[in-house]
C-alpha cells in the first residue's frame, strides 16, 4: 500500500508577517465535507475555536492554547493581565491537561526571559518573540513526540494487523501525524496494516468526520462502524488490536479519553483483544495519583439531541475513564510501557 | 408519578369499510416530529413500510407482515399466488422470527379455513374474513401478552430504580403497550420506576427519536445518552437494571437484538448489573439450537455515512447476538426464567 501522509494538512501553524503574528488553523467542525483553513490575529477567536471544537484533540488545543497567548500578547499594549489571559485560556476546556500545560508552559517562558532584577519587566514584543519562538519549538517536539511514538507503538502490531480506534487521535488532534493514528501511520509504513476499523464516536463525530477523512487521505483501507458495533466486530474476530489516544493520564496510568473509550477497553477485556493508548508524556498530569480526580467536561444537550423534547434529559460527558487495568501497554515517545510502570518515566 | 398511558397511540390497525380493508399505521421515521397515521389499502406499500422501517419492532413487523398478506388477499381476484405473496411478506426483514412466524400463521389459518374436500378452494373474499379477524386476534394477543410480560419482568425491579434501556422495545414496536418498556410501564405503575436512561441507538435513532418521545408521552423521567456512554454511565452506578427486547432467540437463550445489545450486555457483566431481555414466546425460534444460526441483516452504508469518502467502507449490522450466559432473564408472557429454562417452556 502507497502511503500519502504529504497529503496530511498542517492542523495549525503560528505564522508572523508585518502586521505581527497570526494562527491559521482548520476548522475541524466542517471536514469531511470542506477543508477550511481559517486564519486570525485574535486571541479570543483562538479560545472559542477551542471551546467550540474547531481546534480539538489534546496535543492541538495545547498548541492552540500556546499560541493564544502569543497572540494575546502581540495585541497587548501592557503586561499587566498577561496572568489572567493564560488562566481564561488554560480553562477553555477542562479535561485535556495538555492545554494547561502548553499554556503554563508559554507562561513561563515569558516569566524566565523577564530581566531578574527589579525592572519595567518584559515589553509585549518582547513576549510576542518568546512566545512565538516557543511555539514553533513546540510545533517541532510535537511531531517528533508524535513519530517517536508511532514507532514504539508500531513495534506492539503484526503483520497484517486491523485495529479498531475511537476519536480521533490522529495528526488533525495535533500538530501534525498523530498519537494514535500515529502508531498505524508507523505501523502502515512497515506493511502491518491492513484495515482500521474507526468509531464515529458520538455525539460530535471526531471518528465518522475526521479519522475516515484523515485515513482516506493517507490511503489506509478504512471501514466506518458506530459505536454501538464495536463489540460485535471484536466478536466477530476482524479486531487484533485498538489504539486510543488520551486526554488525561493519572499516575498510576487510569486515563481519560473521548467518551466511548472505557466501554471499548471493557469489549477488549472481554474478547482478549490488547488495548493501546498513545500519548505524549504531556498527557501524564504527575499530580494526580489516579482517574478518580479528573474533570469530566460536561456538554450541551444540544450535541445529543438537537430538538428537545419535553421531559427529556441529556446526560453528555464529553469524556470517561479508562481504569489501568484494562490498558495493555501505554505508548508514549520515551516507550510502550505498562501502565503500573509509568511511574517510572515520571520526574 | 401520573402515568399516561392512555397517550400512547396504536401502533397500526387493519380496518374494514364498504371498499374492503385497509391499514393504519404510524410512520415511525418522522417521529419524534410528526406523529402521522398512514392509511392503504395496497400490501405493496406495507411491505415497503417494513423494509423502509417506517414500520419496525419485531412484534409490530410481525401483524404488519399478516396486515399485508390480508391487503394481498382482499385486493386479489384469485389465490393462485398466495404462497408467493406469504413468502415475499415473510422475507422483508430476515433477522426478526416474528415476521415470518405472523406471516405463516396467517398462511396457516387460510389454509385451515380451506375445504378439505377436493374443491375449488378459498375464495379470496373468503381468505380476507379469515384474515381480517386474525389481525384483530393477533393484536389482543399481543396486547394481552405484552401486559403479561410487563408483569412479570415488573416484580425483578425494586422500588427507585434506574433501567437503562437500548433501542425501542416500546409500544411503537408492538400493537401497544410493548415488551421491554411494558415491563417498565408495569414497574412505574407499582411505583418503581425513578428514571429509564435510554441508549440513543445508532445509526437509525430508535432510542433518540420512539423511546423517549413515548416515555415522555407517558410522562416517565428520562435522559438519552449516546450509546457509547452507557459504559460510564454503569460504573457511575446510576443504573440498576437493564431491559431490551429481542429479535430471534434460540433454544438455548442466545439472543439477537438491535446492534449494540451484545455490547450493553458486556458492559452490565463488567458492572454487576442484571440484563433482562423481555420477549414474547413468539420470539423464541424452535428451529434454532443457538445463537450462530441467526441471520444478520446487512443495512445500507449511507444510515452511517450519508456522504460517501472514497476509500471509507462501512459496516453496518442491523442486530447482534448476545450469548446466553450474559443475559440474567428473559421475561416472557410465561414466566420470567434463565436461559437455560427456556426449552421448559417450547413444545
Amino acid at each position: 500500500m502507497k502511503l500519502h501522509l504529504e497529503r496530511l494538512p498542517r492542523t495549525l501553524e503560528l505564522k508572523r508577517d508585518e502586521d505581527g503574528l497570526f494562527l491559521t488553523y482548520i476548522d475541524q467542525r466542517l471536514l469531511p465535507g470542506e477543508l477550511r483553513i481559517c486564519s486570525t490575529r485574535n486571541w479570543s477567536e483562538v479560545y472559542d475555536a477551542i471551546k467550540g471544537l474547531a481546534i480539538r484533540g489534546a496535543p492541538a488545543i495545547g498548541l492552540a492554547g500556546a499560541a493564544a497567548l502569543a497572540l494575546w500578547v502581540d495585541n497587548a499594549s501592557n503586561m499587566t493581565a498577561f496572568y489572567e489571559a493564560s488562566q481564561c485560556i488554560a480553562a477553555a476546556r477542562p479535561t485535556a491537561v495538555n492545554l494547561r500545560w502548553a499554556v503554563e508552559r508559554a507562561f513561563q517562558a515569558v516569566s524566565d526571559a523577564e530581566d531578574p532584577l527589579p525592572s519595567e519587566g518584559i515589553t509585549p514584543p518582547e513576549a510576542s518573540s518568546v512566545l512565538f519562538d516557543l511555539v514553533q519549538q513546540m510545533q517541532i517536539e510535537d511531531e517528533d513526540t508524535n513519530k517517536a511514538i508511532g514507532a514504539n507503538g508500531a513495534e506492539l502490531l503484526h503483520e497484517g494487523s486491523c485495529v479498531l480506534t475511537h476519536c480521533n487521535a490522529g495528526s488533525l488532534a495535533c500538530s501534525y501525524y498523530g498519537t494514535a493514528l500515529g502508531v498505524i501511520y508507523a505501523a502502515a509504513e512497515q506493511g502491518k496494516i491492513e484495515r482500521v476499523y474507526a468509531d464515529e464516536t458520538r455525539p460530535v463525530g471526531q471518528g465518522a468526520r475526521l479519522t475516515v477523512w484523515e485515513l482516506a487521505q493517507v490511503g489506509i483501507p478504512t471501514t466506518l462502524i458506530c459505536d454501538n458495533m464495536a463489540a460485535s466486530l471484536m466478536a466477530s474476530g476482524c479486531v487484533d488490536a485498538i489504539v486510543v489516544g488520551a486526554d488525561r493520564i493519572a499516575r498510576n496510568g487510569d486515563t481519560a479519553n473521548k467518551i466511548g473509550t472505557y466501554g471499548v477497553a471493557v469489549m477488549a477485556k472481554e474478547h482478549g483483544i490488547p488495548f493501546y493508548v498513545a500519548a505524549p508524556m504531556s498527557t501524564v498530569d504527575g499530580l494526580l495519583s489516579n482517574g478518580r480526580g479528573i474533570t469530566i467536561e460536561q456538554r450541551a444537550a444540544s450535541e445529543v439531541l438537537p430538538t428537545p423534547i419535553d421531559g427529556v434529559d441529556v446526560w453528555n460527558p464529553a469524556f470517561d475513564v479508562t481504569p489501568a487495568r484494562l490498558i495493555t501497554k501505554i505508548i508514549t515517545e520515551k516507550g510502550a510501557i505498562s501502565p503500573d510502570e509509568l511511574e517510572t518515566l515520571l520526574p
